[in-house]
C-alpha cells in the first residue's frame, strides 16, 4: 500500500478530509485513499484498490465551500474511469460517491469520509447530542493473490500468503489462529490462489494476526459488543467494515434464577459447588443466545462475527470468564483480575467464528467494574476541561468524578430501594406502574402517568385506557418523583418525616400505625407511600450523596460542571427530581444528562477503534480508586445527607429552579420537633 | 534480580565462567549468581536467590590453574553462611557445590557451571565425541512472594503477581495462558500468596507468558523432544532445570497400519475420506503413549511438562498438525506450510501440562522436512568452515551440504531397497537378520554375524548360538556389506554383473535363470544375493550419489570435508562400504561418522535452549533448495553413478585405504563383455 508522503510544495493540490478537519497537500494523480492514509484518515479497504470491495468509498464536497476556504468542482478529481463503472455496474454506489482507491487527485478538494456509526443515548426525554465513533477496527479485511507453488521456491503455501500479506498490506511479522493451519491449503486452492484473510492488529501479543480467511474476496466482518448487566444483557452487532450498527438487542440475564442481586448471586457461589459453573454456563449461554438474535435481525451468519467487547460489573466479568466471584462478596473485595482481557472467543465458549477474539475491558476496582470503565470511556471524564460526575445506579452505586487532570472512583452501598425493593407499593418498569407523579402545592391531590397508558391521570378518558393495563405500582424513577413532591409540597419535612399535620388539610394523608402515607391512588389496588418507604429511599439517597461528596472532597471541588447519568435507573428519573431529593449535588440542570447505557456505548467504542482499547486501560490505570468502606468521613456524610436539600445550604443552582421549602423539621411521629437522625451501620 | 555490570576496574576480582569462558571483574561481595548474569552465562535459578531451589549450583575449581593464569582458593569466595548451610541440611549440596546466588566473589575465581545434557550419540561402532548442549530452556520457573489484596490500591491478584514477577524477575508486559486466569485467585491463597510462575520466553507473540502456576517453590519442569518417523517415533524426556535426560523411548509409528511407506500413507488419504483424520490421531495418541511410558520410567507426571519440540519429515510433520499431505504427493509438492510452528500442545491434543508449548521446527522443502532441519540443527554444517556432507537415508534420502558460507539442500528418491525391501532375502534389523559380511577374496566363502548372535559364523558354537534365533536374511546394513566385499572380491563387476564365470572357482556362485547369484547361507532358508538385488542396490545407490553430485555441483567443490550419516540406516552400515558401493562421495574415512538420530538430537537442542530455534530458522531460510525432479544434470548423475567406483575415477582417499578392483566389465548375463547401463526414469 502506498503511502504518499504530504508535500511541502504550495503548488500541489490541497486535499481536506472531513469530518476528522485533517489536511494536506498532495501530488497531482494521487489515488485520494492513498492520501487519507498519508494523513492518518481511517478509510476501510479490503480489496486493496483493485475496485472490487467499494468499502473506500467517499464523497466529494461540491458547491460553495467558503467556510473551508477551498473551492471543489468536477475538474478536480479525476473522472470516473473504467474500474469504478465496472465496480458502480455491478454492485451499488450512490451518487456522489466516489472510490477513494481509484479517485485520483486532480485539484483541491474536501473529502467526506462516511461514518456509519453514530451513538444515539437510548434516553427518555432528552435526545443525548448523537456522537460519531471514528472507526479504527481491530480487524481489517485484506485480500491478496498467492504465487503459486515453485518447486525452486518451496516456501509453504501459508508461507507464501503471509509474504504477499506483506508485500501488499505491509503486515510484518504475522502470526496465525492454529485452527486456520490446516485450512490455508484448501482455502487457496478453493479461491485459485486469491483469498482474503482477516488481520487483528490489537492482539495482546502485538503482532498481528490471521484470523480469519476466506476464497476469493470476503467483503464483511462484524463485531458484538457486550454489556453483561445483573438484569439485563445489553448487545450491539456491528459492521467493522462501516461502522453500521446492524442490530441492538437485550436479553434478560438467566442467572437471576440463582439469585435476584448481586450479593445473592454471590452467596450461591458459596453455598452451591457447583454454583459457579453453573453461573458461568448461564450467562455464556445467554450471550450466544442472544448473538443469534441479532444476527437473525441483522441477517447475518455468526461465523461472519471476528470480534467481540465485553463489559460487566465485576461480579458478572468475574462469573463470565469462571473466576470464582466469592471474595468480591467481602473485604477486601479482592477483584482476581483488574486489567483488561483478551481471548479467543471460543476459550469462553462463545460460538462465532473460530479465529474471533474477545476483549475484555478493565474492572476499576472490586465495586467499580469494566461496566464503569465502559461508562467512563463513553462519557469521557478523562476527556474534559469540565468536572464531571458519573453515576450509574444498581444496588451498588458506581461514581466516578473527575477531568483532564484527574479522576478518582468510588462505589456507594445504595441498596435496591431504586430500582422499587423495599417499597411497599414498588415494582419494576412494566405496563401498570406508576412512572410520573405531580402534587398539587395547594389540594395535594396528585396526579400521574402510568406505563402503558398515553394519558396522565387527570386527562379525560384516562380511566378507561388504564382498565386495560391496571394502576399496579410505582416504578423507579417515579419513586423519586413523588417523595421529591411530597418535599416540595410540604407533605414530609426535610428530615423526611411525614407531617401528620398535613391529615387535616388533604384525605391524602393517612396515619399509618404511629406515622402516616400518602394515599397516591385508590383503585383495585391501594398504592401509598409509606414513611418507611420514604427512609429507605432516603438511605439508598444518602449512601449515593456520601459516595460523590466523598470524591468531591478528594478532588478540593465544591461543585460538579456535568452530571451524567448511566444506567436503566439513570434513563428514567427526572434529574430536576432527583436533585430535589439530593441524590446528587447542586448543578445547572441543563448540564444534568441521562446517557443510557453507556457502558455499552464504551464497548461499542472499543469494538470499533482499538485506540480506546488502550485509551480506557490508561485511564482506569491512572484512575485513583476510593474505598469508601475505609473512609472515615463517609458516615459523617451519609447521616448529614439523609435530609432533603435547601436552598440555603448546597443547592443554589437548583433553587434558581425549584422553590424549595423552608427549613421545617417534623419528628418521625408525624408533629413537629426535633429532628432525629437515623443511622445505618454499614456492614 | 541484579545484575551487576562487569567492571572495569583492574583491582576487582577476576570471575572465569566455564566451560564457556566468559570473564569479567566484580566488586568484591558480588553473588557468583549476579556476576553470570550480567556476562551472559546461563545459570538457573527458581526461587530468585532465597537459597531454597538449590538450581543455581556451581563448582568452585581448587587447584592449579595455572592454564587460566588464575589462582583460586577459598579465601577468594565467601564462607558457607546460614542460608547455603539451611540448604545443605535440607536437601543435597554435593561436595564442592555451592549456591551461586549466596556465595559471593572475594578474589579472582574459576567457577565450573554443570551441564547435565550432553548427547551421546547413538552408534553401535564408533562413539561420536560427547558434546554439550548450553542450557537456555524456553520455559523458567519463577518463584514471587505476591502482596495481599489492598482495599487501598485494589489491583486484581494477577495483576499483583505481574507486578512482582517484574519486580524481581523483570518479566515486562506479561501475558497469562487463557485457563490460569480462573485458578490465579485460589493457587495464591493456597500458596499463602507464594506461588512459583513458569514463565515462557520464546512465544511466537514475543511478549512473555505465564504458562504455568503452582502454589508455594515449584522446583521441576520437563520438556519433550520428539523426533516423528514414518516408522518409528523416538522421544526424549529432558529437565529444562539440569537438562539432565531423565528418559529416552521410541515406539512404532501406528499409521503403518495405514500404508508401510510415506507414499501409501498419503494414498491412503486420497482414497479414504477420513483418512487424513484417522492417521492424525493415531500418531497424536502414539505421541502421547510414548510421553506415557517416559514419564513412567523416568518416575515424573506428565502434567510437570511445559515445552516441546518435535521433528519429522514433511508427511508426518503435515499428518501431526492435521493437514492434508496429499500435496506432498505429486508435484509441485507444495507443503501447506514450511515456517516454523507454535501451539499450546492441547491444541494438537498432546495430553501434558494444560499450559504446555509446542514448537515444531520448519520444513526445508517439500521432501526435505523438519526432521532433516533437526539434523542440520545438530550436526551444525552452518557452523563448519569444512564442508560437511549430511545425509539421511530413507525411502527419500534427505542430503544437505554446505558450510559456514553456503548450505544447500535435496533429497533424492532412493526407494526402498536400504531398507531391505525389493531385496529378495531383505528383512528389517531384528533378531535372525544378517548385519555384517566378509567374503574371502581367495575362496570366495563368506563369513557373517547375525542380531542375537555374539559369534562370526565361522566362529566356534556359532551354529549352537545360531540356531536359537536361526538365520532368516539380511537387514540393510549387510546388503551394502556384501554387495561391496562381492564387489572387492571380484564376484561382481565394477557395473554390477555377477561374474558367472566365477562359478567354476566357487560353488557359492549359482545360476539363476539368465544371471548368476551369490549363495551367502544356506540353512533352513537359502539366503542368497541375486542380480536383481544387485540392481536394486545399484538404483537406490545411485541415486543417493546424484542428488549428492548435484549439491556438490551446485556448491563447485569436487570433494567433501566431511560426512555424517543420520537416520537409522546411517547407524548400522559401515561408512566404508558404503563408499566401496559409492554411496557417498570419497572422503577421509576418519571424518565420515554416524551420528544416529540426529533429528531427534536437533529436537533436543531447540527444546533446551531457544537460541537454536532462531539458529535453524534462520539457516533454513538461507538454505538454497535444489529441486532434484528439476535438475537436467540429476539424470546424467544418475545414470553414472550406476556403476562402483574405481581408484582412478574419483574415490582418491578410498583407495589408500581399500583395494579397490580394476576396471572389469560384464554383461548382465554374466559374461564378459560391453557394459550395459539401466535407466530408472524418476515418476
Amino acid at each position: 500500500m502506498l503511502n504518499v508522503p504530504p508535500k511541502d510544495n504550495k503548488t500541489d493540490p490541497l486535499v481536506l478530509f472531513m469530518p476528522s478537519g485533517k489536511r494536506g497537500r498532495f501530488p497531482v494523480g494521487t489515488p485520494i485513499l492513498d492520501a487519507a492514509r498519508s494523513l492518518g484518515v481511517y478509510v476501510e479497504s479490503v480489496c486493496g484498490g483493485r475496485a472490487t470491495c467499494g468499502r473506500c468509498q467517499v464523497s466529494v464536497q461540491e458547491g460553495n465551500f467558503a467556510k473551508h476556504k477551498i473551492v471543489s468542482s468536477n475538474d478536480h478529481i479525476s473522472s470516473v474511469g473504467p474500474k469504478e463503472q465496472r465496480y458502480a455496474s455491478v454492485r451499488e454506489l450512490p451518487d456522489g460517491r466516489r472510490l477513494s482507491c481509484s479517485a485520483q487527485i486532480l485539484g483541491d478538494l474536501v473529502i467526506d469520509v462516511p461514518q456509519d456509526t453514530v451513538i444515539n443515548a437510548q434516553v427518555v426525554r432528552k435526545a443525548a447530542s448523537d456522537r460519531v465513533i471514528e472507526r479504527n477496527a481491530a480487524v481489517q479485511m485484506c485480500y491478496v493473490e498467492v504465487d503459486e507453488p515453485d518447486m525452486h521456491k518451496p516456501l509453504g503455501d501459508l508461507d507464501r500468503m503471509k509474504a504477499v500479506l506483506e508485500k501488499d498490506w505491509g503486515w510484518k511479522d504475522l502470526l496465525i489462529a492454529p485452527h486456520l493451519i490446516p485450512q490455508v491449503q484448501g482455502i487457496l486452492r478453493k479461491g485459485s490462489w486469491a483469498v482474503t484473510a482477516a488481520i487483528h492488529r490489537d492482539m495482546d501479543s502485538s503482532r498481528p494476526f490471521i484470523v480469519g480467511l476466506w476464497p476469493g474476496l470476503k467483503n464483511e466482518a462484524y463485531g458484538i459488543a457486550c454489556d453483561i448487566g445483573s438484569t439485563t444483557i445489553a448487545m450491539h452487532l456491528v459492521s467493522l467494515l462501516s461502522g453500521r450498527i446492524v442490530a441492538s438487542s437485550g436479553a434478560s440475564n438467566p442467572q437471576i434464577r440463582f439469585g435476584e442481586d448481586l450479593m445473592s448471586r454471590v452467596s450461591y457461589v458459596m453455598m452451591n459447588p457447583d454454583g459457579r459453573e453453573a453461573m458461568t454456563k448461564a450467562v455464556r449461554e445467554a450471550v450466544n443466545g442472544l448473538i443469534g438474535k441479532v444476527c437473525a435481525e441483522g441477517g447475518i451468519d455468526r461465523h461472519d462475527i471476528l470480534d467481540m467487547v465485553v463489559v460487566g460489573n465485576p461480579i458478572m466479568h468475574h462469573l463470565f470468564l469462571g473466576i470464582d466471584p466469592t471474595e468480591l462478596g467481602q473485604a477486601p473485595f479482592a477483584l482476581a483480575v483488574s486489567g483488561a482481557l483478551q481471548y479467543w472467543a471460543h476459550e469462553i465458549d462463545i460460538e462465532v467464528n473460530r479465529g474471533a477474539r474477545l476483549y475484555m475491558l478493565p474492572c476499576i476496582a472490586g465495586h467499580v467494574g469494566a461496566d464503569a470503565a465502559g461508562a467512563t470511556l463513553s462519557e469521557g471524564p478523562h476527556r474534559q476541561d469540565k468536572m464531571m460526575l458519573l453515576v450509574d445506579v444498581g444496588t451498588n452505586a458506581e461514581i466516578v468524578l473527575g477531568n483532564r487532570e484527574r479522576v478518582v472512583a468510588a462505589s456507594s452501598p445504595t441498596g435496591p430501594a431504586f430500582e422499587g425493593a423495599e417499597i411497599s407499593s414498588g415494582q419494576r418498569a412494566a405496563p401498570g406502574a406508576i412512572e410520573r407523579v405531580r402534587i398539587d402545592p395547594d389540594t395535594l391531590e396528585p396526579r400521574f402517568r402510568v406505563i402503558g397508558v398515553d394519558k396522565w391521570s387527570d386527562e379525560e378518558g384516562f380511566a378507561e385506557a388504564a382498565a386495560a393495563v391496571g394502576v399496579t405500582g410505582i416504578c423507579g424513577s417515579a419513586i423519586i418523583e413523588v417523595v421529591a413532591e411530597m418535599y416540595l409540597t410540604g407533605i414530609i419535612s426535610q428530615d423526611g418525616v411525614v407531617d401528620g399535620g398535613m391529615a387535616a388539610k388533604s384525605p391524602r394523608i393517612v396515619p399509618n400505625g404511629r406515622t402516616f402515607s400518602y394515599l397516591l391512588h385508590d383503585g383495585d389496588q391501594r398504592i401509598t407511600v409509606t414513611q418507611n418507604d420514604i427512609r429507605a429511599i432516603q438511605l439508598a439517597k444518602a449512601a449515593l450523596y456520601a459516595g460523590i461528596k466523598l470524591l468531591m472532597e478528594k478532588q478540593s471541588v465544591d461543585h460538579v460542571d456535568m452530571i451524567r447519568f448511566a444506567g436503566a435507573f439513570g434513563s428514567f428519573i427526572d434529574p430536576k427530581y432527583a436533585m430535589v431529593l439530593g441524590l446528587i449535588p447542586d448543578c445547572d440542570l441543563a448540564e444534568v444528562k441521562a446517557v443510557g447505557n453507556a457502558a455499552g456505548t464504551g464497548a461499542l467504542m472499543a469494538l470499533l477503534n482499538r485506540g480506546h482499547r488502550r485509551e480506557i486501560e490508561e485511564t482506569v490505570r491512572k484512575i485513583e480508586k476510593i474505598e469508601t468502606a475505609l473512609e472515615s468521613k463517609f458516615q459523617e456524610h451519609f447521616v448529614n445527607a439523609m435530609a432533603m436539600p435547601n436552598k440555603v445550604d448546597a443547592f443554589p443552582k437548583l433553587a434558581e429552579v425549584v422553590a424549595l421549602p423552608e427549613r421545617k423539621v417534623l419528628t418521625d411521629e408525624g408533629g413537629e420537633g426535633g429532628g432525629r437522625r437515623r443511622r445505618r451501620s454499614r456492614e
